[in-house]
């Protein structure tokens, strides 16, 4: 049996999820066959007793790993002699850095600017949970929240730098190859082109050309998924 | 003969250079006997032709080695019997990443926050240098520059997020032990305390026990340099 990895899906197939991008690289990074199983919000709850309320769901031959950092340490220790994901502890453990400043300074702006449009791609049976628990998040409808992105979006692209200035001294966070550090990253950026045509950075940036280096790699993944641009 | 660091020195020998800290540590860590010999700004000028303009500069017994990125590229080359600095090539790749945060997340902020209490600790023959290249740097007067820091502080607190995140889950950015990323970091508020009373992070941060931490290490090199706390 192959490893099954159930992956959030939306209305026409779209895999929004960060986390699950995360994992769905990781699995492709240690070249291991598996199937990205499309889940609903709806059908995660049905079977949160078992796995957890959130995706992705790792399930390895009946060994159910839940949460994409709990997936990627998992995959590392069981598949020491595929690719490594970290490069060793050191590289752990600046990973964890990498991911904190993924979620401080990329997730929580870029979450407020595309959340009206993940409502829109996710299936009609999911749109109530998704409204009611975006709103008591963001304190905001969700149209509200969306709403002055245009605003925001040269700070977001300013909170960018550290990303920029190192993707122009290297192709990848990880030096001449990606590592797990770069897919954390670039996973935030795969979410919001799979279920908006908003762009967040433009075509110019060394972070635009990074994005495009990830999607020639394992296949076109993230190249060919479905997505506004 | 041993290894020699040219290591920016101002009144009261107060070692303030957080670029020399770094260079410090990583002698240190590195395991090797040297010297931090201390030099003002006009003797740096006065050897700029052989050496460059800025400090640190090490000469290991003749070679002589500019610039703190170099350095610790030079050390980790040379000395690779002693421990690492970066823990293998995508540590070292992860920590251009590191240095990039820190330039744009901690000195572009913290270095207006001090700017004028720097200038009161460098030599008498050094402030004309130092106002005249920092005024312009920054386009207003040192006194212009430091003014209205307290309110600045809540910002720049809420910046050193990602760092004080990881420092939650592990006691260094190295991991359970520091390397160089943790070491760049940490020159920064060095670079503060040695010239200033003004407190950057609070008693109760996981960044100051982190900091606290760094300072029991290397014989407690960090704290007990010439400090304000």
């Amino acid at each position: 049996m192959a490893i099954v990895l159930h992956d959030l899906a939306g209305v026409e197939d779209r895999r929004f999820s960060p986390y699950c991008w995360r994992a769905r690289l990781a699995l492709h990074h240690k070249q291991l066959d598996h199937e990205a199983r499309g889940v609903t919000y709806a059908d995660i709850q049905a079977f949160s007793e078992d796995y957890g309320s959130t995706t992705p769901v790792l399930d390895d031959n009946g060994h159910i790993v839940p949460d994409s950092g709990a997936i990627a340490t998992y995959l590392e220790a069981t598949y020491p002699d595929r690719p490594s994901l970290f490069g060793g502890e050191p590289g752990r453990a600046l990973t964890r850095f990498v991911e904190n400043w993924t979620a401080t300074a990329v997730h929580a702006s870029l979450g407020g600017m595309v959340v009206k449009d993940i409502h829109d791609h996710v299936v009609e049976g999911d749109r109530a949970y998704f409204r009611q628990s975006r709103e008591a998040r963001f304190g905001a409808t969700l149209e509200a929240t969306q709403t002055g992105r245009e605003d925001r979006l040269p700070d977001f692209r300013k909170g960018l730098a550290p990303l920029r200035l190192t993707l122009r001294q290297q192709p990848f966070l990880g030096g001449d190859a990606p590592i797990y550090a770069d897919y954390i990253v670039v996973a935030a950026f795969q979410w919001a082109r799979t279920i908006s045509d908003f762009r967040l950075v433009e075509a110019d940036d060394p972070v635009w050309h990074w994005i495009e280096r990830l999607g020639d790699l394992h296949g076109g993944l993230l190249r060919d998924a479905p997505s506004y641009y």
